[in-house]
């Protein structure tokens, strides 16, 4: 049997977790909080168990989360999708992602994506036989060179797929990006995959450039999100897409025949968590900013140093005043030896950039986490 | 946009739903039960949110899920696989048939599934640029002609589909049927994708004839179950693949990239239920045979005729001595005008046997719920 997906191995992600459960080291490196569900939340699924919403769901995701969905939406974007035919509940946003791909790319077309990129990206363009473009991001600000994306462009590009806040770098779009981008699409048929997982993770007063703020990027793109990072439950896996009706109509036809659905009874406790507590995601960005800086402050007595964190969830640090070992030995060092487990980030690149020694670290975690990893990080 | 999926439209299984809730029918169509999830399952699930068990599960499934899968599987089969290399928990037994599918068959391959045969096949096949080979089961009693089979395969062949229990006939494997699958595919290098989901639903003192059973065909095979169906909960979407090592490994890169984790704490419920109550399951062809035996004894009270129903939770009846209808046209009148929602057998096949007069009923009902039909098609 040979394999379609020769490049695949393990994710990072699973191999540093395991890496970190066999050393006993604090685990900075998959991106989790490790802090409670909303009460709220638990309460609704349990009451959604009880009340008997155990059967499928809607193949597109129930009513009232796909209204929620809609409404939250236009409160912070200030444009409402249409419920019914525009916004598509998936088993996370990597189902939604994948869905997407599986969708609209041929074999023989052209996905672009801006390196480094999550890595669930290749694959889903690689099993739907299309081929992923590399364009580089600025390796000291993670922002796109439009220029470079232009260049990348052929008759064969299918899709652009973009992803602010960025994984890992915390990089975020701003207006300027917003209006290179729409001008770089003007005229022609490429679609837009944007992933905005961390919208409500963002610091200091900037606003989340999500393509659902502008008609003209809208029109032609799948906006994915989830609930995992919002709601400090990445295991739940609810996440949605948000795209024009002929767009969704495509997505939905894989998704129909891929998971068909997703847990019932989350969807029901999303459905009344968002409508019942909006000030949840409304102040996720400063219950964020506050772990941000605290571990930031931190940093600042190791020999690590922390790059700027625009958004999400992770903090990069350049490791060079401490070894001269590429990302991944690095970073499998510091789990075994020092007991933190970080992410490398040469997996997020087709051409990791020669030299970069910069490793992530996630501040999604309790101060005691948090306390006892800088304890750590300081005998380097 | 051109569509991918130029033959996919609403599942059948949706478009009735919404039609017996516009015309307020008794609902007999899609497949799912109309009674309680076991109340230790809620509690396990409960208690798992609250002892923080949510975020991301490990890709393949919690190690204590898997172990117990291959415990069960042991107990009812004989054969205990690997919980590590072996065992992949999914979101639901349509994503481990979507993933399988997805990571054996190529542009070109040809896939072979016997008609009537669920409808997540084809369109997984086509995705993957595959060709679906349809072979007819026999009209009258759903048996495979495995003559037919043979003479269907190809050197382009990579895959062969099987459904015992059947949906939506309802038609079993015998001992016969595996000797004659096993000679067929000895000596080729045929995969074999068993889609076991109704497997603890049996009727009669039958015994199932799990892929899992027979070493010649495990070897080479994709073997996919579900716990929606076994507890009573199928918009909880948690499904499974048993898979030789390589096979497995295989089914996992697709896997790890497309839902990566399935709903955390459902995987503790899983666990826990399955250890604590293997009753549960060893008693549910009991409990379904009841249910059978009642609705068909009440079903005689009508015009319509019951067909033998060897396992599974469907009643296949037909109703040539009410209506000339075709079956679509049939279960529309019977849901608008009648007040029972029904599922044609029409859409589960590429060409539906002329003059075929055959509804698919579910009596996963409460015992109201299935007099209250009893009543309406007594009309008839
Ligand atoms: C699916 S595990 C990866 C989690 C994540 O988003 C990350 O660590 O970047
Ligand atoms: C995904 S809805 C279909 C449910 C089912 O298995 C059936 O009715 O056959």
């Amino acid at each position: 049997l040979q394999t379609k997906l020769p490049k695949v191995g393990t994710t990072i992600f699973t191999v540093m977790s395991q890496l970190a459960v066999e050393h006993k080291a604090v685990n900075l490196g998959q991106g989790f909080p490790d802090f409670a569900v909303p009460d709220r939340l638990i309460q609704a699924l349990d009451r959604a168990m009880r009340d008997g919403h155990n059967q499928y769901a809607p193949m597109t995701g129930i009513p009232a989360l796909r209204q929620a969905i809609a409404a939250k939406t236009e409160r912070c974007y200030g444009y409402r999708p249409d419920a019914d035919a525009e916004v598509t509940v998936a088993s996370g946003a990597s189902e939604a992602i994948f869905d997407a791909i599986a969708a609209v790319v041929r074999p023989g077309d052209e996905v672009i994506v801006l390196d480094p990129c999550y890595d669930c990206y290749e694959p889903a363009i690689d099993l739907a036989g299309g081929r992923a473009v590399h364009v580089p991001l600025d390796p000291a600000t993670f922002a796109p060179d439009w220029s470079l994306v232009r260049a990348a462009i052929t008759q064969k590009t299918r899709l652009l797929m973009v992803n602010s806040p960025h994984n890992p770098s915390g990089a975020m779009f701003d207006a300027d990006d917003i209006e290179q981008l729409t001008a770089l699409l003007r005229g022609t048929d490429i679609l837009l995959l944007s992933d905005e997982v961390y919208e409500h993770i963002v610091f200091d007063g900037r606003i989340h450039e999500s393509v659902l703020r502008h008609p003209e990027l809208r029109e032609r793109a799948f906006v994915v999100s989830s609930f995992g990072k919002t709601y400090h439950c990445t295991g739940w896996k609810v996440g949605y897409c948000i795209a024009p009706p002929a767009l969704s109509a495509e997505l939905r036809k894989v998704h129909q025949y891929n998971t068909f659905c997703t847990f019932a009874p989350a969807q029901w406790a999303f459905a009344e968590m968002i409508e019942a507590e909006p000030e949840h995601y409304e102040q996720l960005g400063a219950f964020y900013q506050a772990k941000r800086d605290r571990f930031r402050e931190q940093l600042l007595t190791t020999r690590l140093k922390p790059l700027p964190v625009p958004g999400g969830y992770f903090q990069l640090v350049d490791y060079s005043a401490v070894s001269d070992l590429d990302d991944a030995a690095f970073c499998r060092w510091l789990t075994i030896e020092k007991g933190v487990a970080a992410i490398p980030l040469s997996p997020f690149y087709e051409t990791p950039p020669q030299g970069q020694r910069l490793a992530r670290l996630c501040f999604a975690k309790n101060e005691a986490t948090l306390d006892a990893a800088i304890e750590r990080l300081q005998k380097l």
